[in-house]
């Protein structure tokens, strides 16, 4: 049995005696360091921190972690910071249309119990994805978008991931547009997979643009969505070699496996609390 | 000893019949098929072919395969075709400015025989790596050029390019826009190393750009220049991973490495006659 | 639609003239070339081809190609071959034990069109993947397997093999070792996912023995089974960077990834009719 | 100019407090952390860390920190520990045979001031590359190995280290086992290069093997080397897709393009002190 951990992800402006004060908060009351990882963006100065630490023998009782923390060092070095406890679990909407690939693949993994996710709803704008949900006991919400009903359509979503209080948002292949409002109401926590290495290939149909520069290697990228199309801050690439004696449907085929990969990774970073992010960049902790 | 052989790079309108007729060619003048590389592009319906023979047996002497080559079977097909023979050594000129790495990585490789081509010159617009080039006993030509010099300079490229018979030019991080009368006299034979994965990161200062828009990894690119810049039919490509911690000297240190092996392949694949150009998209041949 | 093609795996001793002939087989027919890959191991001069072409105006009836091909050429050039349509649907026999992740993979492609194969039934010596078998309305054969029943179980199972007239078996991490019988009835046609880059790290736990001995980089090998654990013919290979930080947990979740994937691949590869066994060693048409 | 920095390289007992210790020490003597990375292992119960930091302001004289730092810190947590700073340029002896690749791969590196370090002289059992010694200018000693002379000769080249105060030995394609003396003299600071990805393919002729087992990926390996050969703790590995069109000569044009980058990488791991060995693994600060 793993034991309670917490999890602290800070940024603030860099200056000595950073780490010494955290970790130092963390050994006065008896808080066994599990993980460390920070990290200086030394043109910006700015500082970066995951730390992860053992509850069980932790002087400060759980509810109180957050309040001590700030009062004593928080403030005191003007951190952003964000605690999270290891036994909550992360609820997770998936948003997609017709294509399965991307939401079997992450199906499979919640189902096997790779990932400690709840996964509370699905919302298609497509009623095809239906019965895969189905198989898996998973509420299906179908939700039609025209350009005529995208704001009562989104109203209604809002409406979902309220009720289901849901922490983040995957765009699991989701062909549509989202509104800034999204943005606004869940910031850095819409995970999209676009099938190209941005900044290559934004927009539609990557593969068909990839097959017509005649490129030797395709890839997947998974990003945090921003008003800005495709310009989100990047969480994860990865890419596979083609040749020419590729179709545009073997590019398809193959840039599949790369998105289901892409997407799993950018997901898992997410719900370990590995990810910062920080002027459109993001700060990957090990 | 590997006897000499003769390499045909065929392309044209497909139909039926095309590997037929070719092979039978070989086949009844006692050539042996030492390799064959054939790949239909079935949108545009071109047959694009690479064969190679043993001509120790071959019934047409060495001089006349072409001709005998282009009357009984090249005219009837329409084919485009060009023959090479492997003991001939193609005559590389390179070209480069300040930055050394390409450049060493090509002599090292010159000088330990792994490549049979000739380099009867170096042109640079700056001096820098002139000693570099004694150590290696290659005439280096400086060049100057400033815009009011252009075209000045290219003729006295031109000149000596002529002089020394160079097949084919390499652009081994030659940081100056060359004008349009050299893809007219080399036409896929100039090839460039571009220092990001294209079409992302286009111009000038790649790893500055890739640093900033957080990628996770980084790429390099080789490709016959054509008068768009850096729009040209890509030969090779190759990525490496990064992460928020490299800054970008470390893109740069880390891309270098990606630079010499991604030109090096492209080099490797020119003298080897694998590469045709059809649509700016490259079939490079096995 | 793609139109009905056939497919022809050869291979011979080497001599001149074999391109030709079988080309001008086809040409002479009116059969037009969909893909031609050939290659030829020098050292031991064999000769290995795989050519598709399109039935839809072949002067021979489908019926018929073998016994034409055979009489005109195969025979004369002592060549092993076997012919294949493209309409045919492979039919596929999974095994598996208790790890789900390979048979998630599979039930996805399959159920989403990806593979042109059809799955008659599975087998497992466990009941743990009876429910995920029946959401996909698969027949799952629970058959016990242990030392002393081992000879009987087998028996069964090639029962059930016959009786749904399985093509190929894809051992989907099926952990229980077969018997020779299993070689002499499918001889190359039993794929099985071994979780590490082989030869490195044969047998069991490969992830324990890979964080062992620290090094950088896991991988997975799909091969085809032979009597000799481990050491059949690779079909293909990938590999992942890890790092100290990984514990062998980590490894096992990142090395799921790379199992599903190069099983999928050397499934796709065999079901396409593109491998070829020789020698230990198999050639992979293009 | 980047100021002189200070890196400490730590292991020891894991415990609280340990990071809170070390950060402490540098915030009370006014030491910026340009760079930290810690790591547990917690199976063993071992802390790890590296932590580099600013001079300029430090309040402990440079001649004076490790004493410090051990009487105040270390001995009160029995940590293993070593001092470096960034000053201080490394002494690199190359040891080569006949094969050119990696000697010249370091030549670019350290001619074009991409290292820091010195190479004040190569020892090698041939004079093949005592040529290109000379093009750099430096000092090439030719120590001529027999079963009978090894002994003898091996005691020149200890004295010839210890004149020229080397810190670390780089077998650049030594093809010579050294004897147990090396280790002893020489722990975790003699890093060798293999040509396969360890544990595959140990010992002679690793690209033969790999091409008679028909794998589909082959790589190169950097360790420290130690009494068992080809055992050692891995520093770093790297592979690339070959196919069965490859040849045995195909695999060592491409593998010497892996192992010169993979020789290099450890090498800029060394001389970053970025490196420490325990149990027989490394672990790899960033």
């Amino acid at each position: 049995m793993t034991p309670e951990s917490a999890i602290l992800l800070i940024y603030c402006p860099d200056r000595k005696g950073l780490v010494a004060s955290v970790t130092e908060f963390l050994a006065k009351n008896n808080g066994n360091i599990v993980s460390l990882d920070q990290y200086v963006d030394a043109p910006k100065s700015v500082f970066f921190m995951r730390i992860e630490w053992d509850l069980t023998d932790f002087a400060i009782p759980k509810k109180k972690v957050g309040e001590y923390f700030d009062t004593l060092i928080g403030k005191k070095f003007a951190m952003n910071w964000r605690l999270y406890f290891s036994t909550d679990t992360p609820r997770m909407a998936i948003y997609v249309s017709k294509i399965p690939h991307c939401l079997f693949d992450i199906l499979a993994r919640v189902h096997t119990g790779e990932w400690r996710v709840k996964i509370p709803l699905i919302i298609s704008n497509h009623r095809d994805l239906e019965p895969l949900a189905e198989k898996f006991a998973i509420p299906y919400h179908f939700v039609a978008k025209t350009p005529e009903t995208k704001a009562k359509s989104e109203e209604r979503e809002f409406a979902l991931l309220a009720e289901h209080k849901i922490d983040f948002i995957v765009l699991a292949r989701y062909m549509q547009i989202l509104s800034e409002k999204y943005f606004e109401n869940y910031p850095n926590r819409i995970i999209n997979i676009h099938h190209s290495f941005l900044p290559a290939f934004r927009g539609a149909k990557p593969y068909h643009s990839a097959y017509n520069r005649g490129v030797k290697v395709i890839g997947a990228t998974s990003h945090y969505i921003t008003p800005e199309l495709d310009e989100g801050p990047i969480i994860e690439q990865e890419v596979v070699r083609i040749s020419h004696t590729d179709s545009v449907a073997d590019l398809i085929r193959k840039g599949q496996d790369l998105e289901k990969i892409v997407l799993a990774r950018a997901i898992w970073y997410h719900i370990q609390h590995r990810i910062l992010v920080y002027d459109n960049r993001t700060v990957i902790f090990s």
